[in-house]
């Protein structure tokens, strides 16, 4: 369904409806761009830290406009065994709501518009029609001025009347040049009283002559007028004056007060979809989701925080459950069925086997779309075709289930493992950004980085390291780089060598961190100076590490024992083992042609630790629907917090990364290494689905 | 005439012979937004010189997209007594060429987009099928690019051979993982060579392996082969081979070379029209230009030089002669006649007494525009109606001839005073940017400069300086303001009042202005950083003052006695006395009643002064048409250069200005005065029209 500002009142129960009975949720969005920094290579640097690669994109995203979300909510109809969905496609555009309200302004970056032309993008259904929206602060910021406003007209417009209210008996004070000019108009609604007409429009004037006709009006005539300000459609200002008695003078300032609300309600506009999608709580899924999360946020929120951390902590506020389907198709078991996870191809790959398409059917009164004909890159499609990947993915997820399940739940703890993390674009070694808890620390010992003269080409990097067999080049930018050796030990070796060169420099990664966050900590202590550049000044102040302030209407929903319903499957659950590891690439390779084999009785020997709401470690049997009895829990009475907290003997080095051929990679963590070695020794539980095959295979 | 990329091509002729024909041309741009920085009082402060405004509008305005350009031709019948124009609205969209070319980022202001929305624009038509350009430096970067792939091609694609020219005998190094794919690549060439088919396409490949292809077929078959990529729609590339005789094969090499030259023009796209409007020399008429003037050269171009003299001397080389019809709508005599100068009221007004319509038809095959029915903000339209408003204008300063004409032509000596001045916006004592000289440097000894605390209102203000009269403020900043007094003596008075104030500070106008002239030396020896912040980075490296390097393909015509037509009336006329002056308020506002009724006798008493195009000065009998014989030459030999110099004694203060009740000025130059004083004395001719009337009146 097609949302645009001339529909967008009259389908807002429908899309709260929809939300409400829907199982899970999928999303997309369209932007004016997608960096204006420098270009993608060093956007996304390979070996960007969580942290870098957030700042970048904040720094380089987030002034473009998201113009066109996509939502699609998915109901499981148990008797029809189809999932039922409503798609809806909604343009937005922050078409400033009145003259005080702020003036946005959006970068468009030419190649994306391009590109959105010629997948037959309607502009002006955006620019035209564009459902408006605010963010907390503005929202915040109107209905303060709305009710000022309301105050001043109750005492006399912006007077002292206000404050005093004795002196607002007392007549206004007219200055000399517009005594004429206030005499005229009284004497005009004087006339009013002694004629027929019941209203009277003034001459349109200046906002000054009208607050001095209010005053007057207020002051000579306390009862039996109405008196209102009205826009004419060239913006002009003029007062209607109309005699009325007490009980109809009443009617209308009630009239306006719900009319104002209605405005602002207006205002505020598409924020209005993104709160609701919030508070139903839902699972929110999306498909390389991280920028559509981070745009949503900023856009219909706040600003984001400086601070990484903080983000993720707003954003388990707004989105307490997202799941990347990218994350997903990239990760046992389905990162060796699947050769590409661009969107398009991941829906095209698991209409295949071991995939089966997925049963669903479009709801009364929305238009469906055909996935044999392609309409990539509008919002709404995107977002049904991210859900149709999510539910093929998971359903898959049964056929280990002994015996086999065809449909999993969107609240199945079974796809559990996948939450929360979100999917990064072309880091080597760390797959996804975590947002319950710290981020994955790959082992970088065998990087080096690397300074030399802007002329300098790659070719010149691999003459360069040439003796130390293959290295791995990621440009950071002009005049430097990121080199990976594939031995670690050749790095000191490197580095001996190249003690005495004028031309380059070379630094281990962990120099390369320490320096930055030396620089970053100096910067700290100088006064952060916005320069005069910086036309999208960030309304955002934060500390670096703790004490984000939120945003009114944002509150930290996990700590709220009230959010949510306790006991309920659908209240908050954070997995409390947020390092989840992976099978080696030889169990992995293994599974592929085994997984469907495995004996469920193997399956008993992970378990899973779930915090409540309350943020007290709790260890709950799991309901075990499908009675096949593989989920248990464990004693888990150690794990407390809301936020694991690495755990130094559990994860004493960071993963080990190990790069495929093809630039994709297989991870494993020392954790679970040592895990292998010494299980029987730990207390706390850990690990996951994908555990349990490497334990098998291990 | 709409033009966008499907008919550009089609339309350029047509647009080429309307300019050859036309009389003068008149334009207007739509922009994606105004302002991205301060708001709109700080952006155009009342006090701002002319440096500090063009530094604004510069760092503030070019970031935005020049997408709708309008172009009105007008081509003057003889026989049928009427103008003939030709309308062209031409939507205009940086579509990146190709994969290397610049992938431009613009800024869009939600104001300005929900103007134009409203107003009924068509986003579609820019960003799907807006046409492309390219500036000056974009398009000889392509060119080269151009070259460098052609000379590549035919020594064998970028390999070493091209610079040793013996080696491209030799075969080319085909790594090893290549082997296979390329062996099997001259298998099939091998085999079309044996059937009977004429072309064979390989299959989709890397660039690399293109390259080797190329090189390996360059030398295995040097003769009888015609390689070329080709680009699929889905944007693979593959090569397509045929079997060509040597003339077959010179035939396509050449049909090759077209293509991409045509590839090329299509790129450089709607510039070429910029190009034409330039080249034609023609009267080139806006209104409120200024923006139009900055956004058409920083787009089609080069970007803004940082240097106000630079920028006009750029400016005079694209367009030798501009007209800015709000300018001339604000000076005498029209001033007085014309209350509002906005484009719409202009039009209205100046279809009434003393003015009449002109007389104009649209061209055949041109849709014509009905000005009753108004379509403002349609840049054709906008173009088209402020040619109407400039033959009204022009012609009614033919009322002034004796005998009066009704047709005064664009090449008429009357007109040239209101050459090469642009309109500067809301600037108190500054009407105009000249072009062709230095500014006019008003006495701003009553001016104060406060800095204060950001709470601070205009309240505030008003209340400091109650003592000292009224009191003008013109923001700056939220902590500092232009305080004009009304009595230059109360300014003494003021600063020793303030001078153990600590919540504020005054300065003098003129201390203000020294202070920053030494911020900006001061600046100007620490090298300048470009923030990491500045995505949009110029590309123009100027010195201040002087040694501007012009791009290529820009030449200082003015300096070129080859360009124009000497001896002809066309060529290019600076006007040597660029502080032409105004008659004071009283005898304007006599003329009001009187202007008509000027005995032409006393026009006799000014005089005109050109310089011709090689900058000698030169006396010339002006043609007098109309044989009326008002407008005589007097000796001017000392007036030497091409800008003129301001001559001390004769601007020894600089002007007066005089405020009027409703914000805009009257202002009268030291020089007039004194030229009133010592007429007789003075051997260098000044003055213009409106000097007669002052001498008549004065």
């Amino acid at each position: 369904m097609e949302v645009t500002r001339k529909n967008f009142k009259d389908c807002l129960n429908t899309v709260y409806s929809a939300l409400e009975e829907a199982d899970f949720l999928a999303i997309d969005g369209e932007f004016s761009g997608i960096s204006d920094g420098p270009n993608a290579s060093a956007l996304t640097n390979g070996l960007d830290t969580p942290e870098e690669r957030y700042t970048k994109l904040k720094k380089h995203s987030m002034d473009f406009l998201l113009f066109q979300f996509g939502l699609c909510t998915f109901r499981y109809d148990q008797k029809k065994s189809k999932y039922i969905t409503k798609t809806f496609n909604f343009y937005i555009f922050p078409k400033p709501f009145n003259r005080s309200s702020p003036d946005l302004k959006f970068i468009c970056q030419s190649s994306s518009i391009d590109f959105l032309a010629s997948q037959g993008f309607d502009f002006n259904k955006v620019f035209c029609h564009g459902i408006p929206y605010l963010n907390h602060e503005e929202e915040a910021q109107l209905r303060e001025q709305t009710e000022e406003r309301r105050n001043q007209h109750a005492n006399g417009v912006g007077t002292p009347s206000y404050i005093s209210p004795s002196s607002s008996k007392g007549p206004a004070h007219v200055p000399e040049e517009h005594k004429d000019f206030i005499n005229r108009m009284v004497e005009k609604v004087e006339a009013l009283f002694a004629n027929s007409e019941k209203t009277l429009d003034l001459e349109p004037c200046t906002g000054f002559q009208r607050k001095l006709i209010y005053q007057t009006l207020n002051w000579k005539f306390p009862k039996g007028l109405h008196v209102e300000t009205i826009e004419t459609e060239k913006k002009e200002r003029y007062i209607q004056i109309s005699r009325v008695d007490e009980e109809e003078r009443k009617r209308r300032e009630q009239q306006k007060l719900e009319r104002e609300q209605e405005e602002l309600n207006d205002a505020v506009g598409f924020s209005r979809v993104i709160h609701a999608i919030s508070k139903s709580g839902k699972l929110v899924v999306g498909h390389n989701m991280l920028l559509d999360v981070m745009h949503t946020i900023h856009q219909f929120y706040c600003p984001l925080p400086e601070d990484l951390q903080d983000f993720k902590e707003v954003t388990m506020c707004v989105f307490p459950r997202l799941l990347d389907t990218k994350l997903m198709a990239s990760t046992q078991p389905f990162k060796e069925l699947i050769t590409y996870t661009s969107l398009a191809e991941l829906e095209k790959q698991l209409k295949e086997t071991p995939f089966k398409p997925p049963q669903v059917e479009t709801a009364e009164g929305f238009p469906s779309y055909d996935t044999a004909q392609e309409q990539l890159h509008e919002a709404g499609y995107d977002a049904y075709i991210t859900g149709l990947c999510f539910i093929s993915m998971a359903n898959y997820l049964g056929s280990f289930l002994t015996p086999p399940k065809a449909y999993i739940s969107a609240r199945s703890k079974l796809i559990e493992p996948f939450f929360n993390k979100l999917f990064l674009m072309r880091i080597i070694d760390i797959p996804y950004l975590n947002l319950t808890g710290p981020d994955l620390q790959p082992k970088r010992d065998h990087v080096l980085y690397v300074t030399f003269p802007k002329e300098w080409k790659t070719s010149d990097l691999y003459q360069l390291f040439s003796a130390f067999g293959n290295i791995q080049v990621s440009w950071i930018d002009d005049t430097s780089a990121f080199v990976s050796l594939s031995q670690t030990d050749q790095v000191q070796i490197a580095m001996n060598t190249s003690r005495y060169a004028e031309s380059y420099k070379i630094q281990t990664y962990a120099e390369y961190i320490q320096n930055k966050q030396q620089e970053k900590e100096k910067l700290g202590q100088t006064a952060k100076s916005w320069g005069e550049d910086s036309w999208v000044k960030p309304h955002y102040a934060s500390s670096t590490t703790s004490g984000f302030g939120y945003p009114r209407g944002l509150r930290k929903r996990s700590i709220s024992p009230a959010q949510g319903e306790p006991g309920n499957e659908d209240s908050l659950i954070t997995d409390g083992w947020s390092h989840y590891s992976y099978p080696d690439s030889t169990g992995s390779k293994k599974m592929k042609t085994d997984a469907q084999r495995i004996p469920a009785s193997l399956m008993h020997q992970f378990s899973l630790c779930f915090l409540d709401a309350s943020g007290q470690s709790s260890v709950e049997a799991v309901e075990s629907k499908t009675s096949e009895g593989w989920l248990k829990t464990t004693d888990s009475s150690d794990s407390a917090g809301i936020s694991p907290v690495p755990d130094d003997e559990e994860n004493p080095a960071g993963p080990d990364p190990s790069y495929d051929a093809d630039g994709t990679v297989t991870w494993q963590q020392a954790s679970m290494v040592q895990g292998r070695k010494g299980r029987k020794k730990k207390k706390k539980s850990e690990g996951g689905f994908f555990r349990a095959l490497d334990v098998y295979y291990g």
